[in-house]
Order: C-alpha cells, then structure tokens, then sequence
C-alpha cells in the first residue's frame, strides 16, 4: 500500500475502521500513555503496590499535586500514565460508580467490577461519534474479598488482570523486568521494593522524592512515605 | 473501476453505500474480526461447547482476564473473537435484555431470540450515523426448549445458525475441518473433542493451558477446567 | 459529462439530488438489492405463494436460520432480497405496525396498509440526513378482504402491487419468465409450480433443501416443506 | 465563470446559495420532477378535472397501485409527477392537515389553504438543513365554497393558481397545447377531454388503459373509469 | 489577492466571516432578491401605497395566487421580492407575531415593531448554523399612531426606514426615479401614480393587470382594482 | 510560513486555534467593526456622550431608523459600529439582561454589570459551535451609582473600561484625536464638542444632520436634537 | 515525517489525536496564554500574592477594567494569562461552582476544590466535540483550612500546586527568577517584593501603574495598591 498517505485516510475520526480492521485513533491515544511517565503495579499475597514516577520539571511545583496514583474511596486506588486530564475524567467516574453502587447495594464494589465501568466508559468514547478517546493507560487495585487484583484498562476500554505489570514510558523495558522478578507469595515489603526496582529498571536515577508509592490491602489504602522508599534506594530522599 | 482510489471514495461513513452497493465500514470490521484469535462453537445433541484461543503475550497477564467466553445469565454462554472491548458490550446488551425479558415474561429469552436481539443492536450501528459497527462476531450458544443451539452474528448485524462453526484467525481453515468431520449425534465430550482438534487445526502449538472451554448444557453454563483439557491434549497444561 | 468523477460529487450524502435529478444513494440501495439471493412471489386466485433461493455456503449452516421469508402475524408473510439484517429491520417495523394497528383498531392491517407503512419507514432513511438508505427489496403479501395481495417495497420508498414479481439476483430474467407463463386464475398448487420454476429460470441447479417456500391464503400463513418442493422439482431434497 | 466547476461549489448543500442568488438543489429537485410521467390539470365550470400517466414497465404490475392521483379527504385530489415516495409523503402531510384542521375548526380546509400548508412543508425542507428538497411536483384540486380551484406546488414551496396546467415529462408541450385549447366555461366532460387530449399532445401512443382520471367537484372526488376515458379515445381500454 | 479562488474559501457556510469582514451568503442573498420582479413602497400624508411587478409567463396562471402583496391582519401590508416560499415564510410569522402581541397587549404592533420582528429572524438565519439566509427582501407598511410608516428588510436581517423605495429587479433604477419625483405631502392617489410610474421606470412595457397595487391608510388595508390602475396607466387592463 | 495557504487552515471554523493561538474568525469580525462607521464615546464630570456617524446612501431613507445609538432602559445607552443586525440582537441581549436583573433584585444593572453580561453572550459565540461570531463592536455607556462610565465590548467578548474611545471605521485617527484632545472634568457640553470634534477628525465633512448624538447623565438617556449639533458645527443641519 | 504537512492533518479538530499522541489544539491554545502579558503567583508562610502586568495601549483605557485577578469570593482570588475572554468564563465558572458547594455543604470550596472544578470543565473542552479549548492559563490562590495554597491549572485542563509560579508571556525566564530566588518562609510583604521583582525580570521596563497586585490570606481576598507598590519600586506610579 501507499503507507502514511493510506493510513491518513482512517484515522482521523473515531468512529471508523481503515481497511485492514484497525481504529487508529485508538492506537494513537495509546501513543499518548507510552508518552507518560511510568507506574509500575504488583500484586502480592495480601497487597497491591503501586509505583509512579513523579519526577517534574521544577523544584517549586508541589510533587503531591502530579496526580499519578488516586485513592478512590478509601479502599481501592488508581494509578495512571498519560494525558493527566483524562486520567483525573476516569478517576471521577470510578469513584461516582463507587458511590452509586455502594447506595445501590450497600456494598462497595471490588477491582474487577470497578475496572470494568471504566473499561465500559473508554469503550463507549472510541465508538461514538463527537468525542475523542481517553489518552491514559490505568492501574486498578486493591483486595476485593479477601484477594488482592490488579486491573489495567487501555485506551481500546479493554480490562486485563496482571499478577505485575507497568504502564507509560519505558513500560516493555520494565515488564520485562517483571516478568523475570516476579514471584508468587511476596509481602507488602518484598512487592514495595520490586515495584521500585522494577521503576527504576526504565529510569534508573530516580531519587526517593520522585516517586510516588501507595499499598492497597485488607485495611484499604495507604501512601507510603518517601523516608521509608529512601530507605529502600538506600539514600536520603 | 479506478480500484484503491474509488473505493476510497464510500468507505469512511458507515451509513453510505459505495456504487456496486457495498457498505465498506461493515467490511472492514468483519476484517477486525479476522484478526482476533479463534474460537470455535459445536453443537452436540445435548449441549453446546465453545473453545477459544487465549493465548497471551505475558506471562503475568492472567489469563482469566482475557475474555472470550462470557457466560451470560447461568445458561447462556457468548464466545467472541475481534475486538474485546466491543465484545463485552454486546455481552453488556445481551444480559440486559435477558434481565428484562425474564421480568417482563417471566421466562428467559432462548439462543435464537437472544441472539436476534444483538443482532439488531448491531445493525442499528451499520446504518444510522454517528457510530461506527462493531469489530466483533459472537456466537450464542445454549439448550432452548431441550435444543442445542449455536447462533454467529456477524458486523452487519446478520444473525445464522449452525451446526459447528467459528470465528477470527484461520476460521476458514477451522471451519473446513469442522465440515469434513462434523457428524450429528455428538456427545458433550466428543463435541469437547472435535472443537478442541478444530481449534488446533488453525494453531497447532496451543496448549491446554491457552485455551478456555465451556459447556452449555440442559443444567446451564459450566467452563471446563484446564486438567479436562490437557486430558485431552494428552499433556500438562 | 465528465461520468465517474462527475457522479462521485453527488452519491456520498443520502440527502442531495444530482443534477439531473437524481438520487444515487437510493440506486447504489438498489445495487445491493440486486447483489441478494432472488425471491419470487405470485398471486393466485386464492393465496400468495414465496419462492426464495436459500443456498448456502456451508453445509453445517442451519439452512432454516437463512431468514429470506418472514411470517409477520400468522396472516401476512413478507419475503426479501438484499441486506438481511436491513430486511430484518424492517420486518420488525411491520410486526410493530401491525400489532399496533390490531390494538387501536381491533383489526389487523391488510397487505396494502402494511406495504405503505414500511415505505413510509423507507422514504424517510432517503430524505433525512444522518442514515443510509435499505438495502432490502422486499415482497409483502396475504389476503386481505379475500383478496390475494402481493407488494413490492423498494429502497426509494415506492410501494407497488403486482400479481407476480421478482426481486433480487437475477430478477429480470424471473420477471421476463413470469410474464410470458403467468394467467389469472391458478390455484395455490399451479401458483407454486410457477413461483418455484420462475426461480429456477434465474438458478437452474437449486435442489428442492436449497429453496423457502410459503403460502398465505385465506388460512393464514404457512411454510411449505422440503418434501412438497421436492415433489415439484421430481427429486430428492 | 469556469461554468460546471463552479457550479459545482455551491449545489451540494440545501441550504446555501450560489454567487447568482441561486439554490441548486432546488432545482435539481425540478429535473427530477420533469423526468416523472406527465399529469393534467384543468378548472372547468363545475369542477376540476386530473389526467395522468399511469404507463408501467410490466403488464404483471397492478396500474391501480401506481398513484399518480390520490384522493385527500372525499372532497380534495392530489396528483403528482416526480419522486413517488416523495409525493406520498407530502399527501400523508396534506390528509394530517385536512383532519387537524376538521377537528379543530369543525370544517375541512379549501383548496388553497391546502396547497399553502403543503408548501410551507416544502419551503422548510430547502433551508433548513439536514434535509433534502422534495423531488416532486404536485397538482391540488377541488371545488372550495362552490369554487373550483387548481393550484400546483413546485419543489422550492411555491403554491400558484393555475385554469389549467401540467406538471412532470414534456410538461411544456403539454401547457402550450392548453394554453391555446383552454377556454373559460367548461363542463366536467369538456374539461375531461381538454385534459385528455393535452397529456396525448405529450405522449401520442397512451392507451386509456395507461390513463388515471379523476374529478372534483361539488359532490366530491371521484375517479374516472377506464371505459370512459377509452369512449373518449375512441377506443378499448 | 486571488480573486475567486478567495472568495470560494468563505462563501459556502452562513456562520462564517470572510478575512475582510463579508458574509457572502448574505450577498448571494442579496443577489436572489435583486433577480425578483420589482415593488416599489410610497409613503403619503395619509397612507402608504404598495405597487408591485406580477406579470407572468403564463395566461393560464391566476395572477391572483402570484403573492407579490400580503394583508398582514387587516392593517400592515407585506410586500415582497426575491424567493416567493422564502417571503411566504416571513409573512406567516409576521402574522403570528401580530396574532401574539394583540393577545398579549390588546393592542396589534405598528409597522415598525413588526419589521424589527421580522429583522430578528432574518438575523438570526445568517449567524446560527444549520440554515441559509432568506433570499427575499420584504417592504413593511401601514398607518401606526396615525403616521404612515414604510420600513424595508434585508437579507442581513437590518430594518430600514423610507418615505419611499424599492426592492427586486432594477431596484437602483426605481430608486433613482423616487428620489427625483418624491415630494412630501402627497395625498393617496399622487402616491398611487408616483408608484405605478416608479415602477414603469423599471418596466416600461407593463399593462395594467401585471401589476399589484394596494394601500394602507387609518382604514386598514386594501388592494386596488385592475381599472384604477387602467385608468392611471391610460388604457384598459 | 506559507502566509495565506497556511491561514486558510484555520479560519473557517470559529471553535478552532491557529498554530500560533489565534481565533482567525474573531479576526475577520473586528475586519467588520473596522468596515462600520465610526462612533466616540467621550465619559464627562456628569455623563457619557455618544456621536455617531450616521450619513446615508439615499434622502429618502429615514435617518432615524439607521439605528447607531440604542435606548437600553431610559438609562444606559449602546452605540455601535459594524453589522448592524448583530448589534440590534445584543441591545436586544442587554434589554432582556436589564428587566430580568430589575424583576429579580428590584434595581436594574449598571453599566460595568451590563456590558459584561453582553461579553459573556459574544464569549461563547467564539467558543461553541454552530454559530459565527458577532461582527460588531460595542459601546455601553451610562451613570451607575453617581459615576458616568463607559464600556467598549469587542467580537472576542472581551470587556474594558474608557474614558473616550471610538470603534469602526478610522477608529485609529479618532482615538489618537481624543487621547491628544482629552482632559478630565469636562462638562456635558465640552464632551459633546469634543465627541463631535473627534468624530470629524475621521470624516470632515458630516454635516449635522449626518451625526446621532445622544447623552446619558444622572437624569437619564436624551438624544440630542439636530440643531444642537448643527450649533456646534456652525452651520445649519 | 514531512513537518507542516503532516502535523496539519491533525490540529483541526479538538477531538482527535495525532500520530505521536498530541493533541494539537491544545498545544495551539497554550500558545495563545503564551502571547498574554504575564502574571506571577507566590506563596507565603501566610499568603498567596498575585502581581500581573496591565500595561495597555492607550492612556484612555481604565487600567482596572483589564481584568487580570479575579476576586473569587472574598477569599479565593484568580489570576489568568491569555485570552481575557476565556478566562471571564472560567471565573464566573469558579463563582458558581463556590456558591453551589457553599450551599450545599454550608462550607465554601478550598482552593484545590476550586482549581480541580475549572480543571474539569477545561478537561471537558479538550475532548468533547463542538468546543475549542480556553486559550487561558488561570492561577488560583488562597488560604485554606490555614494553609496558603496556589494551583495553575492550564489549557489541557491539568491542575498542579506550586510554591511560585507564573503564566503568560516570558513565563519561563520568570520561573527561573523564582526558582533561583524563592525561600520558605517569606512573609506576605516579601512575597510581594519577590513577585515584582520576578516579574520585572520578564518586563523590566513596567511601571508601579501597569501592574496590578493582589493577596489572599487568612483574612481573604485584598488588592494593594499602586502607592504600595511604587514604594517597593522606589518610584511613584
């Protein structure tokens, strides 16, 4: 085929598909979380543990205030690579769905459930007309019924469940390294420092202070201080 | 004709006919479909089984996740190949209407009419403006009235009935075999047999482990566990 | 003219006329009409009888799910040729029609009222913007007052009755066939004989499993067994 | 001007003008009016009298169902030439107006403000967008408060008040003929043979089989049977 | 700059400025009422007269259902040039805009209320998206408050005051005519000959009964038959 | 860059940026104002004093009807440049604005509240779809609590505050006239002298009847009558 | 790639994505707060300062109608750069969104509630259809809950919290004043000289009367005055 001139034909609108089944919009909104700093999940025995990279252009600009990683109500968190804004849209709805459900059924709904209400709402974006899709990759966790899950959901509104997985910048580089790390029945601490090994395997001179990191478990999530990931970098934040 | 250049000219607006009186859009997404791995759907004479491909890129994805076969109210199950975000809101239709045809009838709706429902959802999509068709084909599989019955539908919202078929990668190659060894009077397990063979016809390396199985039959939806399957591929999983 | 690239400047939108006054979309509608499987229908003295081609590509396909001939309320049957799934929407809106006619008026629509209504539901896909035109030629017939009635229905929205017709693959050739073998005055018998030959005179090889066949007389509506085509073709099914 | 490529500019959308103040589609819509079988219009003393061309392709097709003349409420006629779905709907707009405002005034409108509230129909559609002009040109007739009065409706919404005049294929031979033939003071059969005998100056070889005639007059509308029209013919039907 | 290719870049949409600050749509406008046949509006001490071109290309046609001139609600007058439909369609709202305001207020709007009226909805047609402009320029007149008022509208949608003008074809040439023979203090019928007159500067060669002529004085409004106006013009109708 | 070529890209749609954050519509309407004639607005100890220039094409036009300077409430007052129609719909916003504030809070809104009321409607002309932006330039003047103010709004909806200023055409010459000529503490009469002075400086030779002249003071909003003007011209009107 | 050309085919429309994952007319928008004079923003231990550049073309316009710090609501204050319009909107947007929360929770909104709500109305702008995006980068300040919080929220509708910032033309050169002159633990009196300082290392040339100047601290929203300010530029205004 005639290549770029061919693909420029279908994939400046949301709501088709270009001859060989591709929605390049889609595939264009995933350009956008490998744009993204990464954050890295990893489920152990009785936790999740989120890791973000939080690194920012400026010393004045407050590093609690780049939103990479959300409690969504008390119980589940958010972690997020990508267009910020979107990301914070996503967060919204997942915690308005929390709400609701929890009014609806007296009970909160878990990782998988929630993961798929936002899968259903960036889905519902890459179909119909008007609207743009979501530019941000998404880490669901937290321990629903006693099991700690970890839910990605992708700009296609596809959910996935990962037992460790990365999204953003450097995210192969850093799954591999998963992949080879990782092992079953870790605890919190064991699945605090892969979670920051791995981070660092895509941008290894992070310091302490540019990382955020939370663990979701029975008691509900937790961020956790930058003294105790200095400790883990072995130096001061 | 002007070949590449003309057709051009019909297929970006899902709700125009080109001049031999095609709709290109819903030709594109049956393309979607072609390239999402295979599942396979056999009808014995007293159930239904669907067989999928769920191999995965990871290692740490859990293959659970990846969601091919859906079991849609406890005795009917929808198997997918294509685009899974699309999938699971047909899945999402599906159970809707089976909701409330069970509160306004006081009976669940059958296979047929189930599948007739999505169908008309999926065509809507091909012919009003604004959306595009969805990137998926379905097949519907469960015991209405004592009959085992499979339904496909396809991107243009065409529902059909058949015997043994399937559908994404190498389904010309699946359902060829299924044509020449097909044969009525199936047992649950031999129907478990032939779509397992079936499936491995368009690729041949799976292993038990990458493959999800489910049985619909007079006493509902049931998945076949892996052990079931390695039995069968006389191996471990 | 210039031809081809003249025409391109006004087929893509269903609501614009060409210069010379027509409307491309609608004839690119009826493109697709002639691209379906033909179906025949014939008015005797007493019934309409529906002959249509159901061949199929694959012998695992449930031949009975090849919905070319659609009862829509016991007494009117409606027959296709064209995009299925736009013929399935259409018979939805006559079902609706009708049902909707039965309760306001405590009588059911005859075969004229029912043809005009879904002309209606057509001429409008072809003036307002946003939706394509139906692809679907379709055939409307029963008894009405005990009066044989059969319509045709076509992608601009006209509604014409006829005493025997054809639409679909091959249609002017059935059609030349039925003008020089149809008298007034058959009986449903006779009818059948000439509605399966005129088929044939357009697909030769069709076997008797491969051909729908329906009656609507005085009676209702009725599918007519393999056996009874079987019989006329003096074959086997 | 650089002529077609000009043209071309300005005629694709209804509701915008060309450089010289003019709405293309429009007059697109008036080819397609010319292109449709003639009909006659004549005002005599008493009465209003409609002639049409009927002449059909098959010898299968019903002529009745080819409605070039259609009878509004008992009192009022419409005959058309052009788009047939078109003219059907715009009679639909005209049946609901005559009975709205029955209901609403206790007394069915006239001719004129018939014709007006049609046109008013057809103004909105040429600038308002999303929308295209109707392609059909209509004939209103019937006697209003002992009055006989004849109006036509072109596609850009105008109503005018004609004795006599045509609408459709060779409509300027047809005018020319009436305009020297016309006189003031006719009877209905008068009127019916001036009628007559303009739609022959336009297609010589019609039968009066292929001929649909209708009256309006005090006592309201009637259709003209096939021997009548056949006695004047000199002829058989 | 270059001339037409420019212009062709900002001309195709209502709600658009061209770099020099036009709207081409409203010119093209513009354009269609300067391609009507003229009217010409005077103002007297005691009345304003309306004389109007409604020559036509048939005998046939009845001069009457030509609306050149509209009664407004036994008070104002209309007077028009350009798209008849689009006239029509102002008129109707002028008259329930005066229908409106007497229900409101118990007192029926003046002349130039009504214009503004009328003006606003011009305008709104040339900045909202979805429409074109209305191709017509309208004459308003009539007695309010025991003062003659005559206001011109626009395609821009600006409301104008005059003792005397016209619109339509050979507009500037009329014009002209009345700036040289207006005086003040004219009574009825020296209005009644500068307007015929005016009107003949534009049309030489027009007789009595091509032209509409009506007059709204304290009495309200009222036409003026074909023999005065005869009588002006010296000769029979 | 490539000048025009690359402006073309982003001047037709009003809801789009320019690479280098430019709003091109926005643009092309102050192109409009620009194309106006001209009005001051001059603030004095005691009052706001608008002159605007409002000579015509024709002695017949009633000048009065060219309405360059509005009444809003009896006390604040709107003079104007450029599209005359698009003005008469935002004094239309500030009327409406007014009787709302004054039926809600008992007092109407002054000149500050309501000159941004009316930015905030072309504001969102500029933003939201469907609608061009208003090509006119707006001066809002009156005494709001003891204090003669002055507002200019211009086709970005953006709102400031002047001493004296003037919009339209040579809008430059003027305010460089009144920025040389201006002093604070005038009195009604200076200011008028200087807005007429000013008003001169850009088109030397208005005679008086050419110019509008209006006051807004403690006592409220006053024309200023012909002869006044013609007073301080030196000459007769 | 090929540069202009290509990028192009992608900024025209807010709701798609380039290749790369940009979105362009945000980009473009950012460009647009880039060309607005600037305004600076520091925190202290007990307030937040605001110091804009207001320097104006003309003498005659009133400085403090150019609105570059907003008084939310007597304790929030709001500081933008870029197109005025947009941010009157984002304001007033501000203004509502403090008055509802206040009525509904009998509390008013912090500043990181409020910034986060103009966040996701921007957010919105950017992916829905039908809307461009605010050309305007907004600061919003104040104390809350003792704490003296300052948020910039920008064009893609990202928040972040800074110590000191700035928006607007030579944003960058003033940031790195501050990020070389910052310390924790100013006083307001030495936030204030650090904002002018810092601004003036963007303009060095403004004078104590072309800037404006605003705190927020425990006891609200206060403006300061030029006196003061002249007196830290040791000049007077």
């Amino acid at each position: 085929m005639q290549g770029d001139s061919d693909r420029r034909s279908y994939d400046r609108g949301t709501s088709i598909f270009s001859p060989d089944g591709r929605l390049y919009q889609v595939e264009y909104a995933r350009e956008a979380v490998r744009k993204g700093s990464a954050t890295v999940g990893v489920t152990t025995a009785e936790s999740v543990v989120f890791a973000s990279d939080t690194s920012t252009r400026s010393p004045l600009l407050e590093r609690d205030s780049v939103e990479k990683i959300h409690d969504v109500d008390g119980r589940l968190g958010i972690a997020s690579a990508g267009h910020v804004a979107d990301a914070r849209r996503l967060v919204d709805e997942a915690r308005r769905f929390a709400q609701t459900e929890r009014l609806r059924y007296g009970d909160a709904p878990g990782v998988e459930t929630t993961a798929k209400a936002i899968a259903d709402v960036v889905q519902e974006s890459t179909q119909t007309g008007g609207m743009r899709p979501f530019g941000v990759g998404l880490l669901v966790g937290g321990v629903t019924d006693g099991e700690p899950r970890l839910y990605e959901t992708d700009p296609s509104g596809t959910p996935s469940a990962w037992r460790a997985t990365a999204v953003g910048s450097d995210g192969d580089v850093i799954r591999d390294y998963l992949e080879t790390e990782y092992t079953d029945g870790l605890d919190t601490a064991d699945g605090l420092a892969l979670a920051l090994d791995a981070l660092r395997a895509g941008a290894a001179d992070l310091t302490a202070a540019e990382v955020a990191v939370a663990t979701m478990d029975a008691d509900g999530f937790r961020t956790v201080d930058t003294d105790t990931v200095a400790g883990h970098f072995g130096g001061a934040s």
